[in-house]
């Protein structure tokens, strides 16, 4: 699935010297949310029931909660007491920032309106030297930032900031914005060098505070941000490990402890290295990214095998049933991937936030958007099944984020370069030194590999747009204006095609998408005698209800042919892959510890997308799929 | 494996009111070793390399470990000290007894001076009131009886007792009985009801008395086994499942601890309940046989998974590599399921018997006869190998007294019937109340199921000849003087033929053993996906030097047919197992965790039987057999 890039071509761009520490290292920007409108049939479904659905749900649920009337409490509009758990606010900041996507691509006045009576709120719970936190305003009030490794205060806080950013480049007013700058300016009087040390112990501020750094170009907020990262793991306590607090970052080398903190930290860091340029921090991702995509990564860009920790165990250690994969760390996948993708151009980044958003992400919402999951396991007995909320509800407020902003992951860009990450018919308006270049691009992706991409700069210019082949694609051809481009320019898992470029040109970049049948690392032991389906980007999965009632049992061998079929009214239209394969018959072992293997019958087996599991009814799923008809009959999934 | 024969109908003799406390209760009487006589072409050679190599070997380490020298120093004979360890004397006894059997199949008058020789040792070391063991007189002569948990004093009794009775029928001379008469008198003024309490730490001699007692006559000793065995778990302890001491014989329902000791224990229970019919004895058995066979069996019928108490662990528990199945615990399962079959005339513990036998006890001992296995494992990485010598010689000295006794297992009988039980070319003598009969079988057993017998009663009389029709055989045939045995007739596992018979009469049973694919039930996580082939009662394995070097990556598909070919020269003459299966390269994983499936290559496979591996050039061997490419790709066995 990844490619074989060696590290020293991913790492020469070290030898450019960085640049100033005001302008970044990294090589890409992204094409922000706002720039690209979906048309497609995927993932803009998905978003309209996602306003319709998902937001009214989690502001409902949030709203009930006491999620929001703790700001009323703190602001001192409304009596009683704080409810719920002391990092309750990140959820309606989270909320608050698919509010903002969301507008931003839709006008919505009722949602507007509704938006902005909440920031009021928050404004107006902000103490007078910018503090803001409703738990220890309303409950602890004397004991601010005394519990760092355990309270959220700073987690929070980050939270907050991605809201206000997100609200300030949707809206273009600064009334959250300016509540967040209050409250970093605040934090930046407590933390830092020559004042107080401490690290939180969520991360999440230090990507925050990048982005906020980008939104209002206040580089003591980089510099806050780089304290925390430099700061963390100082007095290396290796019972820190939980919160990646066990070693300084850059002399870590593994992914280690509560996974969602972990990618949060990473992303952090991947900004942070995306300004400086510090080799030990890029270095240090490296290996990381390395530790993780290789030892430590579900098939379904899902990570975290352990409910223990909600996080990290053995390297290979991927249980199927017992996967606890909560949906917030693949979406950290993303979000992490995404950022190393823009630091080093280099596609094999792109694939695994793909891989992550497509599967280990998207499975954490109900087709009808009000059920979550929070546990993702790859292989299930029928009694998993997503709900409306959690009392930690961190993933259905995370996805209420993500979701909306998918259009903020297509493209990438430099002063005369265009880089697409994902496909999906959308309309983009990319901004290089040349001028804006319109790009339309039609697709039934991920269903169908062929992508037509009409290119319109304002005026004739040479540009370089650099297809991303993915990973998983062995076989890509390329047109441009009819004319093949050769696959030999093939570089870090990107097609570059150099032109100059004029309204009219068309590409035409055909992905095959084969069934494909993934095996795992030997040392895997939940893979053993099984197989994978994956087909483009979507990786597939066995669900009872489409297979006679049961998973167990169900046989693929290896040289089954795989057919394909799309059906529109299926799941919301799915492809689904079908292939003859075996079912074992129940045996009765109650009189046996040995016994002759039996013949198994001849069965039409249905994969649907793993995204797409538990919307009908409820029974088994399995991921990864018996090959032999022996470990069928064992009928273990892990 | 085993037959699905109602425990009803296995337990229907206890409506039988039991004999008379001198008479059997046990259905059958074993037709001793000195009345068959084998001709075969299995059997025969083994052990006639048995009595060219294994016992003088056995003899000459005994000799050069101090374990003869004890006697002669602790007779007074000889100056020094006690060598080795405290239970060597049994080891000394064990090669007696094998020696004993191979003087009543052939005569040696080397053979027979120098177990004389070693005989008058033996006696001279005995003290005036009978007590015998080397190194108490030698190294604690006033701590006698103080240790029995963990000093094996009744162990070493034991197999003195059993050595001098096989002596005793091998040679009609009483100076080794005389010798074990006396010990036995000593122990039971020692210990009894009124006299002293306490059990074995292992055991063996419970089985022992019983021998002296059928060889003697003398009910105390009878008795005395008895009373070791109520005795036994008395006190509750917990702590004592090793040593099966944890709870009272009757209320045990599970086999614990370690393997050899439950195996010599519930061999004498199983002999004790042939005499009194008791039971509770008897559903003990029952229970604890098919918590064996069912739950913690290897399939080569070893049991005993861990090293770590040489014994029991967790039901289903039953790792390849690792396994432990001493070669003393597959003799242990032969001696106590043949018991068992004399106790109920039931073929289900001859299946177990023929299982134990030819598989995981034959194994145990090199084809040239001085190299032993103590450990057993079903998989191996290639570092795996006989030894010639232990300096804990229990299973070297344990094979040469069981190789030279098998020709004792092949038949039972009543007063009006025979069983056979095992089948081999050979000569017996089977005493019925009509007068001796005559049977004369030719059969390339195990090779070939075609078995003819030539019956001749010394004169015509009616009796039932009863076929074990083994439980791996689904389709045996049966005609007598030509005509057809109805196969409706078959009875816990045997074809009884009733009839008056006569010189010249003639059975033909064809036992067909086409190869038989088993796989392991659901809870047995080393047999997951993978297949072990069988035929007739011979459990094979695949070994590097017939596949390529290498055993790792090869797999058999469940469609792939099997193929047999006798050859003469391999292996002292084996019949093998083809087939045409996969062969995966070895792939480089450095750089994924998942990756496509790849294509493996078609390879001819070899499998040889298991009881024959490590003969030749060291390297991997498996008894289980991947069925999928990605089993065989992990490489992992266990």
């Amino acid at each position: 699935m990844h490619r074989v890039v060696s590290i020293a071509l991913a790492m020469s761009a070290l030898s450019v010297p960085p640049r100033s520490a005001a302008g970044p290292y990294r090589q890409l920007q992204p094409v922000v949310f706002t720039e690209v409108k979906l048309s497609d049939s995927f993932w803009l479904p998905r978003i309209r029931t996602h306003r319709a659905q998902t937001l009214p749900h989690n502001l409902a649920l949030c709203e009930q909660t006491g999620r929001i009337s703790n700001f009323a409490k703190a602001a001192g509009l409304q009596p009683g007491e704080f409810e719920g758990i002391y990092f309750n606010d990140s959820d309606l900041y989270k909320v608050l920032e698919g509010c903002a996507y969301t507008l931003a691509t839709e006008p919505d006045a009722a949602l507007a309106a509704r938006v902005e009576e909440i920031v009021r709120l928050i404004a107006a719970a902000q103490q007078p030297d910018g503090y803001l936190n409703t738990y220890y305003t309303l409950v602890e009030p004397d004991k601010k930032w005394t519990d760092l490794p355990v309270k959220h205060e700073l987690y929070c806080a980050g939270h907050l900031f991605e809201a206000a950013v997100a609200h300030y480049r949707a809206t273009g007013t600064t009334t959250f914005l300016d509540v967040a700058r209050r409250l970093a300016d605040h934090i930046d009087t407590v933390f830092g060098p020559g004042r107080r040390s401490g690290v939180p112990g969520h991360e999440e501020i230090e990507l925050a505070l990048v982005k906020l750094y980008e939104a209002t170009g206040e580089e003591r907020y980089f510099n806050l941000a780089k304290f925390f990262i430099d700061e963390r793991g100082q007095d290396r306590d290796p019972q820190a490990e939980y919160r990646q607090a066990h070693l300084p970052v850059r002399e870590q080398d593994a992914i280690v402890g509560h996974a969602v903190r972990a990618m949060y930290l990473y992303s952090g860091v991947a900004d942070a290295a995306g300004y400086t340029g510090d080799p030990e921090l890029i270095a240090t991702m490296d290996r990381i990214w390395r530790d993780v995509t290789l030892r430590k990564m579900y098939v379904t860009g899902g990570i975290g095998p352990s409910a223990h920790n909600e996080g990290f165990t053995q390297p290979f250690d991927l249980p199927n049933h017992t996967a606890y994969a909560e949906t917030c760390a693949a979406i950290g996948m993303v979000l992490w991937n995404h950022r190393l993708c823009l630091l080093h151009a280099d596609a094999r980044y792109a694939d695994v936030m793909e891989l992550a958003l497509y599967n280990g992400f998207l499975a954490g919402v109900s087709l009808d958007g009000v059920r979550f999951f929070y546990v993702n396991p790859l292989a299930s007995k029928g009694d998993h099944h997503r709900q409306s909320w959690y009392s930690c509800a961190c993933c259905p407020t995370n996805v209420a984020r993500l979701l909306p902003s998918v259009s903020g992951y297509l493209y990438a860009h430099t002063d005369r370069g265009i880089w697409a990450n994902l496909y999906a018919a959308s309309e983009a308006r990319i901004p290089l030194a040349a001028g804006p270049v319109r790009l339309v691009q039609q697709t039934d992706y991920p269903w169908d590999g062929r992508i037509r991409i009409a290119v319109a700069p304002a005026q004739p210019a040479a540009f370089v747009i650099h297809l991303r082949i993915p990973g998983w694609c062995a076989e890509p051809r390329c047109l441009v204006n009819g004319e093949a481009v050769d696959g030999a320019l093939l570089h870090r898992g990107y097609l570059p095609v150099e032109r100059e470029w004029k309204e009219g040109d068309t590409i035409e970049l055909e992905l095959p998408m084969p069934v494909r049948r993934l095996i795992a690392h030997p040392e895997v032991r939940s893979g053993h005698g099984r197989v994978a389906l994956q087909r483009g980007p979507l990786v597939y999965c066995l669900e009872a209800v489409d297979n006679g009632g049961a998973v167990r049992g169900l046989v693929l061998p290896r040289n089954a042919p795989l057919q394909t079929a799309h059906l529109p009214e299926l799941l919301g239209g799915v492809t689904v892959i079908r292939a003859e394969g075996l079912s074992v018959r129940a045996a009765d072992w109650a009189e046996h510890l040995y016994r002759e293997a039996g013949s198994a019958a001849p069965v039409t087996l249905t994969a649907i997308p793993y995204y797409a599991w538990d919307n009908r009814d409820p029974g088994e799923m399995a991921v990864w799929i018996a090959e032999a008809p022996g470990l069928a009959e064992a009928g273990v999934i892990d």
